[in-house]
């Protein structure tokens, strides 16, 4: 590996402190002067038909300041795209129908959140009730209620595809297995809830603070539904706490404090109640998965047939993604030749369904990985052995014709079960534990337009000290922490050196957002472009003073030399002065981009390279099974993660361990329960994300694995949430012999299995 | 003159509506949460040694939550240079020694003004008492006392310049004159007053809100009397109400803001009271001047023997630029081959003097136009006819050896002259009417380090808006308005497509600052090339398309075409979104810088370019004169302005009517009046500004005299502050028939010199 300098170091966040010491401010802690609160009206029907809004009461409430309906708005769905494919089919505020309950009808802004509050029983909606649908199957039945006039049966988006010959890979299969798999919504549980203060000035300029992964992103869509200039909008995403794909789309709040704040010509913030970020924003898909393998007897996968129904809820959100990506994951951890997928996402009366951390990939992973253990048990093969047959490669062709750049995954599955000892320990354990493996490819970035790139600005001052303009926003992955790391690499500078100046679309070039593992392979290559086009200039400058080439400079330590001979140089200040004070008098102005190898998403064929580079790892659960109770405790689990150049292992280990809890939790217990539309636990009180006691001890292995195509070699980290997912239920298979194939393997699950095997 | 579209429009502030609405916020408006609030105490004597301080009392006031001395410092005097000719001579807070009233000697911050203020009272000061010099021709004398001792008798600075053959230049002249003038001490009476805001975080970064002229000029100087990393410090100036060169430097307040939020941990806010701002800020410099001038018979100059002696107050200042600045004044309207000039600065037990608005020059104008029309009385010539035979034209050169690239004078003066009939009226007004003319070069920005250029980046969005970074601060000046003018115009959009962001040192490219007249030569151009390098990179990406060269390409009315061909071509945000999901999909950001083709100031000798173009106007008052009351009225003036290309010619006028007024001030009014070092008219009430009632009909005639060594062609348009001052004191002259050459022209002095005119 290339010798770094600040890259590759164990380093704490540049934000630690000031997030530790509370002065880190999120958007919730922000208070404009004269700012007003908003609150959002919601339908508390699944599926209902509007007749009329009576809004007069609720506008002569003292201290109300405006209602809006959706006759106030510009009349224009919002959605990621507007296209056949993936059409925009949601509006801010409901025109004619709502789909789901909580489903967003009106909006106040009052000088207080409880006249705001009060203000929402005062709005007359009569409703016609209509019949709803909540089972994904039974939506796309003929006759079911409809739920959008642009689509017949509830399909919200289907795709199919052939890939490789499915037909001879089955014939020339010595075992095919059959199962059906499902999984359950997840939510995001971001610590800071989904917020939006907005400020319209008298210009028509419109600034807005919000907690979201993607501000660009939200600057198109703002501009769009308000049917203004997307230039004339400034989004700024101050200390974000926390998105894990739930923070990417606009949604209603934050179109809705905008227009409150056009109306008012104040600021209004809306804060969302833990309850509404429970019920109205985004979860992870459920699935109903069909999946048929076959395979030679010594366990090479030959081909797969998977059909998946996914529960979308009431509009399209990332749908289309979603379905998209699912295909993708199929085929990004083991070689497999032949592929049927197809895909069906159903309109159903819910809150929409879209990206969460690992995007399409923990669902297949849980059922083709738990498959491949089943496969395994029945020919007698160990399951680190089948893994190993099969895992990709670098340079493997899919059978969608995709190259995979580069693969560590045998090393990641070798050093794994090296670390754990597996030969020696599996089937050996006490009684009622055991342990299970998962692997997974992950994605670093797929590619959305517009932005198809990621940019940057940096910046010389007269100490010497850079500043980045970075497009990438920090969402609390620490992305700030990176980037400074990389331009202070490539300057050849001290960490210290650099200030990051990100989130704030006004300012920073464009970026598509933290979301799809881009963070460190674009944004990095992007800042590394812009602070090597920066040194290039400081080269330029000094190159006659130390008698060299150009070429033949070299910066590190805060020195700028000649290559070889450190003492032909001078002080990276020294440097920055003579630029700045010398007869040319450049200020040292950089500019970078990168554009990854990667094509647009061809939604219909399933083909085309899907990202410039996969990470992989292999994931190892130790667990044990209180037969009891039904209770799984995880005991220890290791990972091994090619993540191709470590930028800052200890953010690594980090990413990996977070990533990691939220899988645990997918298993073992989270579930957004839901009756008739209605979720019965929209609370931390209810809702069981994993805590602090629950995380197992965590044994990371980095295999950095450095992609020669990209600048930087840079990877991506977060597999790991997907791999928890088929590791630990493969887990608790070893430990008690009961394979559970719906999620969550909850206590009930594990106590009515092995009721049911000892009953046999 | 080349063809623009935007540029050379009258149009509106772009920040006008806000400004209107109250909704723009300057530095006084802001309030952080947990700020603290800043007061210093001042010396009550004009000179004295510090014996002791005692802050115990103040400390234990509750509420007070630090107090700091010069001991709480790190020790390091600040000033704009630290070097032999230009020593750093003031302590942020004094040492051992106070040198006029009002320097600093503790500072405290507390919860609230109030405790502030009372906790002042607690300090103890222990003062020595010590003579003290108010007259700079006596603080010169040997004997006197001494404010400093790295200098002897007082001597701030002194220069000493011979061009030509001064000995030869009278010799073959046919008439010599001598006389003294006398110019007072003005102050700069901006609307905000000096305001500093600063907070630092726990990771030792500091962010400061000042109402500032030249932010990275604070930056550098807060960091290094903190003794800290300058790219550490982050300076911003919202809207600021008004600067005229008061508000260049850093001040003590704004470095005892930093420290105290050093100190408590919290936000502190310092704000002048308008006393403070009156006693303890700048003013301009107060001046003796011993004129001798030769000229032949026909009025063509021939020699100029000058002696300066400037009161500098306490401290150093702008002094040696002022001293320097007022030599090349005296050089920068008239063609002139021989000149003697010696400048002297002589500390004063006063408050220091630094730069205003046209820094140096009224005080030589008013002496040299004033003196002009005593000779040409006395030659029986016509003042606009001796001002049109010497009158400096392009490419001369001066007798320092600089050359002038442009001249619009004698087209100012031919101009100015006609416009009011000047041949017809003068000499035929009613009586008591009198009118006058002056004349003056002016420059546009000069040469300071370490900043000797001006940066810029841009950026654009995906509708075809574009951000703007410019490193210039707008302080009230229309710099934004200006600056996206020029870009708009570069790159064929609109000026409501175009943002600026400007005033942040985190964030924009460097720039000196926005005093010197540097705004429009050096920022405009700066802006543009980075508009160019942008528009550049559009031009790359679509040439292919529109099937042409790059260099064929045109931008305007928001497309871009082949030149000549307008139907070749596409909608600039169709090009934007070309390159945005393009193949290489790149962002479009541009970055652009200006160095001006000027020198570093060399004090010793008077030589070099001193800035890289000069303005030119001749100015005509109207007066009439009350021979009761003494009072002078103005009652139109008539402005010839050689600006170059007038990029927003509405703002042109409104600087040249804003100059014009500080002028008539200074002509008529205006007087920092001192008794022993104590200002005696320290508010609005008895500092007389001129008002709207007393400003006349003002005319403005633009010569757009295009400079072409100059990218954009446009140079300044602030000499009329300048011009006003000699304008006027001839008019009074030609209504009255006396001549004042000490300023202000008083109706007292006008009734004394009535008096004694009449006695005679």
């Amino acid at each position: 590996m290339k010798k770094y300098s600040v890259i590759g170091k164990h380093l704490p966040r540049i934000d630690g402190v000031v997030k530790a010491t509370g002065e880190a401010k999120s958007t919730v802690d922000i208070f404009l002067p004269g700012m007003l609160y908003g609150k959002i009206l919601r339908s508390p029907y699944p599926h209902a038909r509007i007749l009329n809004i009576d809004t007069s009461k609720a506008e002569s409430l003292p201290g109300v300041r405006a209602v809006i309906t959706c006759k106030d708005t510009p009349g224009i769905k919002f959605g990621l795209f507007d296209t056949p494919d993936f059409p925009a089919d949601e509006y801010p505020l409901a025109l004619d129908k709502v789909r789901y309950i909580g489903d967003e009808v009106a909006a106040i802004a009052a000088i207080d959140e409880d006249i705001a509050e009060e203000a929402l029983d005062l709005v007359e909606v009569e409703y016609e009730e209509l019949p709803a649908v909540f089972d994904p199957e039974e939506a796309m039945e003929p006759g079911s209620p409809q739920l959008h006039d642009h689509v017949e049966r509830n399909i919200s988006f289907k795709t199919v595809w052939d890939f490789g010959d499915l037909e001879k890979g089955f014939k020339e299969s010595d075992y095919v297995r059959e199962d059906r798999f499902t999984t359950q919504a997840t939510a995001h549980c971001a610590f800071e809830p989904h917020v939006a203060l907005a400020s319209f000035d008298s210009s028509g300029s419109l600034t807005v603070w919000t907690s979201c992964q993607s501000p660009f992103n939200w600057a198109l869509q703002l501009a769009l539904t308000l049917d203004m200039q997307e230039s004339k909008v400034r989004v700024l995403n101050p200390h974000v706490g926390g998105g894990f794909g739930g923070k990417v789309e606009l949604f209603a709040y934050g179109f809705c404090a905008a227009l409150l704040s056009k109306k008012t010509g104040r600021p209004v913030k809306i804060t969302l109640t833990r309850e509404e970020v429970f019920s109205t924003t985004r979860q992870r898909h459920p699935t109903l998965i069909d999946l048929k393998t076959g395979v030679k007897k010594d366990g090479i996968l030959m081909a797969v047939h998977c059909k998946l129904i996914a529960d979308g809820g009431a509009y399209t959100s990332t749908g289309p993604i979603f379905i998209h990506l699912f295909g993708s994951w199929i085929l990004s951890a083991y070689r497999l030749p032949n592929l049927h997928y197809e895909g069906y996402r159903a309109y159903t009366n819910k809150s929409a369904r879209g990206a969460q951390r690992g995007h399409g990939n923990p669902q297949p992973r849980f059922a083709l990985d738990s498959q491949l253990d089943i496969i395994a048990e029945e020919l007698g093969l160990d399951p680190v052995d089948i893994r190993l047959k099969n895992a990709l490669r670098t340079n493997d062709i899919l059978c969608n014709g995709t190259r995979i750049t580069t693969s560590g995954l045998t090393e990641c599955i070798q050093r794994a079960a090296e670390s754990v000892g597996w030969r020696k320990k599996r089937g050996n354990l006490p009684k009622n534990r055991g342990m299970g493996m998962g692997c997974c490819g992950f994605l670093s970035g797929m590619v959305v337009p517009p932005y198809v790139s990621s940019g940057a600005f940096v910046k010389v001052h007269a100490d010497g000290g850079v500043t980045v303009l970075a497009g990438i926003p920090e969402i609390g992955q620490g992305s700030d922490s990176a980037m400074s790391q990389i331009v202070a690499d490539e300057m050849g500078i001290a960490l210290e050196d650099v200030r990051i100046i990100s989130g704030d679309t006004g300012i920073v070039p464009p970026h598509p957002g933290s979301y799809s593992n881009r963070g460190t392979l674009w944004a990095g290559n992007a800042v590394k472009a812009a602070a090597l086009d920066a040194k290039q200039q400081l080269f330029e400058v000094i190159a006659e003073t130390l008698e060299a080439n150009v070429e033949d400079l070299e910066a590190k330590d805060r020195r700028i030399y000649v290559k070889g001979s450190p003492e032909r140089g001078m002080a990276f200040q020294e440097a920055v002065l003579a630029s700045l004070m010398g007869s040319s008098g450049n200020p040292i102005l950089g500019r970078g981009y990168f554009k990854p190898n990667a094509d647009l998403v061809n939604f219909e064929t399933g083909k085309g390279v899907l990202t410039p580079a996969y990470g992989f790892d292999a994931h190892i659960a130790e667990v044990e099974v209180d037969p009891e109770t039904g209770k799984v405790k995880v005991l220890k689990t290791t990972i091994a993660n090619d993540c191709g150049v470590a930028i800052n292992p200890m953010a690594v280990e980090g990413q990996i361990q977070g990533a990691m809890s939220m899988g645990l939790g997918q298993v073992v217990s989270e579930d957004v329960v839901m009756e008739k539309g209605l979720i019965m636990n929209p609370s931390f009180l209810t809702y069981q994300i994993v805590t602090a006691l629950d995380i197992p001890d965590c044994k990371t292995i980095l295999i950095e694995d450095v992609d020669p195509e990209i600048p930087l070699g840079a990877k991506t980290a977060e597999g790991t949430g997907v791999t928890a997912l088929p590791a630990i239920a493969n887990a608790i298979y070893d430990a008690i012999g009961v394979r559970i194939k719906d999620l969550p393997i909850t206590p009930e699950k594990i106590l009515n299995a092995l009721k049911e095997k000892g009953g046999k």
